[in-house]
């Protein structure tokens, strides 16, 4: 393994982007002992409030977007959703590492490449097939008897852009100038995840395999660590992959255990909802792995768990009035989201608990002490 | 128990200075869901990196302070070496609570009546005298036969302000506008400290037993949990003191290990050194606590430990470069200070292990990979 390079405190590193994600990005950040910048467009955004570098802007703004790159040594995102050529040609035009590599998010934000790339790798993924007419709706129907999910191929998050196509039920089938993918269901038993962490080293860090529940396609909870029979080699071929794509940051993979194996549904290069559950858990939080890994330090191969645990969003209801009454040893993890519209991810509540599941209990009678 | 209030979320909680201890505390109140406002004399403090609501001033300044009073629902010191007087005034004039109360902050600040308060709750500490004249220092020569330390009344801190004086050495006594205490030496075996917070509702909440290690009158590290046979004693009678007093926040208390005893050598009203193992060892680190029990949010008895634990303060040498070379996932908690004097404190490293020995012996190896 090369040398790490001696890591100088005040490492302007700038996240592209505001919300949650970047939030704990910066106090990660902060607690490590860089100088964290964030690229929002407003001042009041969850991860502005955190810094006191802040820069306003919007990522569709070319310059303002070049000039925030110019006032940071290293910069990395929280969606995937942007122009990733853009931050290619910028990325070289101003010396400025981007981790993960806009090349890689290009790939990604794409569900037909992506489910291609899996694919290629020999990673397990529900078969699909790429649709742009009509006449590859219905090949769809044909080839995916028991009905499929219709997805749209670019820009879809938190259930946005997919659409349930059932047996026999109609369906109007409407064109879409970023085309879809059809996926074959999958009757899984329940959903998992896991995330990986890599630096351009050449380390990878793993952290342990979760249950996740969606509701409304978006995720309600997490629990672990658990096990699963086809973890360990799917886990091996996960890494082998990540090194041949040469990741430098994270990747988040979202899973459905279904009969004895374990299929990849989506994956993502960022810090994910789905290993929040770190930040209390384990001996180093996602927020803080993926910086490290993009910073170059030497990551372990696993990261301790402390104990069992769960993690429970706090999704609002929109009530008028909002507020909590928990106990002071709570470990509410707050955005400072100005505004609570119905379904919008406010905070998180993660516990500790002997087993998984008692974890899971505890946080499902804390979550009820937060009226959002 | 009387109900805890509901707490909403954008609190605008107020913290007077600007170091590290506001730092972490700044870091928790965010993640708690409180908009963080800090009020220091530079934009580049440790704080006022941390957050978007940074007020420029310094205590002196009562205008200041007063305008940054009207502008928080609450406040709370990082340093109880303010004008007391002062604050207490100020809280009435705008309506704003500062807990720990600012009377509390008044005796505690001056080392006799701290003293003065120990001994009348029956709390066992080192014998003292009060120290004014040449007269009163030679009586203390006398009564103190094996030597005892001479501490300045008020603005002691670290080490400032004290003085050994030896059995039969000479010693050149200087009266001091703010006098004196003579403290007969404990010829202690270790020492050792412990945390508590208390909420107005009068829940008290006690964090492990630990040892310190002092080195040059500073923190070096401290390990624990620990045990000692006369604590559960000792945090029976404190804590009957701490209600006596009715503290709303936090209350650190050093300890010498002393023959079977426990003698509390000094107290603070506020988070401390000893305590910043919290963060990755125990369910809730100080700084929530603390936050928690000013907020009058219920707390829990005892907190969980997640581990055996180690914390290491990283204290600089001057070095003209500094940095370092740390695995990814240890747990270094960097204060953002722009200059390295010899001796400051810069950041410390968190570190858990299957018993404290072993984890101190971790963050030993680590700290040699932080040059500063």
């Amino acid at each position: 393994m090369s040398k790490t390079p001696l890591l100088k405190p005040g490492f302007r590193f700038g996240i592209l982007g505001g919300g949650q994600l970047a939030r704990m990005l910066c106090q990660s950040g902060a607690q490590m002992g860089c100088e964290m910048h964030v690229f929002s467009e407003s001042s009041t955004d969850p991860a502005a409030q955190v810094t006191a570098f802040h820069h306003q802007g919007s990522a569709p703004n070319t310059q303002a977007l070049k000039t925030f790159l110019q006032q940071v040594e290293m910069a990395t995102f929280e969606s995937e959703f942007m122009d990733a050529d853009l931050l290619t040609a910028l990325a070289q035009e101003t010396g400025t590492t981007i981790y993960p590599q806009p090349s890689l998010m290009r790939l990604l934000q794409d569900r037909l490449t992506q489910k291609q790339l899996l694919e290629q790798a020999l990673i397990p993924t529900a078969p699909f097939l790429s649709v742009q007419t009509e006449d590859d709706f219905q090949l769809a129907r044909k080839q995916f008897l028991k009905g499929f999910v219709l997805k749209k191929r670019r820009f879809g998050y938190d259930g946005k852009g997919t659409f349930v196509v059932r047996e026999r039920a109609t369906f109007d089938f409407q064109p879409d100038p970023f085309h879809y993918i059809a996926e074959s269901f999958v009757p899984f038993r329940r959903e998992m995840a896991a995330i990986f962490f890599r630096n351009s080293n050449g380390d990878i860090c793993e952290f342990p395999l979760v249950e996740t529940k969606q509701e409304h396609s978006r995720c309600l909870w997490v629990m672990g660590p658990m096990e699963h029979r086809a973890w360990p080699q799917l886990a091996r071929r996960l890494r082998r992959w990540l090194d041949q794509i040469q990741l430098v940051g994270s990747m988040a993979f979202e899973l459905f255990d279904w009969q004895d194996q374990l299929w990849v549904n989506e994956i993502a290069p960022r810090v994910h909802n789905s290993a929040h559950y770190s930040q209390d858990a384990l001996s180093a939080s996602q927020f803080h792995c993926h910086l490290a890994a993009c910073l170059n330090m030497d990551l372990p191969s696993t990261v301790m768990c402390k104990s069992n645990f769960a993690m429970y969003n706090v999704l609002a209801t929109g009530a008028p009035r909002i507020g909590w009454n928990l106990s002071g040893d709570t470990a509410l993890h707050w955005y400072g989201k100005k505004e609570n519209p119905k379904g919008r991810k406010m905070g998180h509540i993660n516990v500790l608990g002997t087993t998984p599941r008692r974890a899971l209990a505890t946080a499902t009678k804390l979550r009820k002490s937060v009226r959002v």
